[in-house]
């Protein structure tokens, strides 16, 4: 079964750590050991990992990736956001992660970040948790 | 089992939407829910998904690949392609799609794109499904 | 069941590949046809796929990567791995592979690609073997 997460998000560009809803999502299922695939069903905004713990970590790669796709430029598509579809691209739109002991299993320092790059808008993720068998 | 789609590129970089080709590999299996894992045997060529709407998002995002990553510069590897490994490896080989009513799980605009970077070529995307237990 | 490989990386920045480390815990689970799934439990390295037979390309990667996300910039991380940390969003944390006839399926020339951005270090990749039902 799939299950939705419902994200807003407040502006243009941010890495918003859901590592804790999906930990949730992981845990109404009661699976204990299998995996978890995330899935974003937008164009303009993606899914990745990394730090949530020094904030300006989250600063950095979003600058970085504004200095590298700058939000105005040749684009051709005419609705202002050719910049959104390139660094969701980059960054992708799903991943899967290891379920143990009924957790997600991830590194000290990692956690899973929705990626928004054309916000502030209502957003989903897509879980699909799978029991070993 | 892996079923095998073939493609044929027509230009050195194209991103091709192959939404359609995946979703009749699904029909064939009769698999109702599960998952659809996509791979690309090839290192110069990629699969991603964004949107397959408005064509100039894809012409965008590859020019902006090319201005990234050019085709000239100071590579090492000798037979001219380096840039495409290196785009190839920024988009990433493989990914993963839920599957429901026996349809692919996509948003509204979202299209499955292989991403060509050393074409004209005959290519091989691999697909396996994986229904629910 | 999760098995862990563990890597140590001799510089800061290498493409190290894992293809014999990888094939043989899938020998030992005995597991003829299924999926590999890796995963990276860290957030200043990644893993890809790409070609392993000329180093040259390992090289141009890694040169080119260095020279979209330089080792020294504006970074707010104060921990002087800012680089490292983009790096490995970009380039991804988890892949996952076909097995056949109790083997990796990749392409000629492909590789597993440990990539590591903040090294010398002692790395781990967490492979998790799922067999056909």
């Amino acid at each position: 079964m799939i299950q939705e997460l419902d994200i807003r998000t407040e502006s243009r560009a941010v890495l918003r750590d859901i590592t804790g809803e999906v930990q949730a999502v992981v845990a109404e299922t009661g699976v204990q050991s299998g995996l978890c695939h995330l899935f974003v069903p937008h164009t303009t905004a993606g899914i990745t990992i990394n730090e949530n713990c020094d904030p300006s970590v989250k600063r950095d790669i979003l600058h970085h990736l504004g200095t590298l796709v700058p939000s105005t430029g040749l684009y051709l598509h005419r609705e202002g956001n050719a910049d959104a579809h390139i660094k969701a691209g980059l960054v992708g739109h799903s991943t899967t992660l290891m379920v143990e002991h009924g957790r997600l299993v991830l590194g000290t320092w990692q956690g899973i970040l929705f990626a928004e790059f054309d916000g502030p808008r209502s957003r989903t993720v897509l879980v699909k948790i799978v029991p070993d068998s």
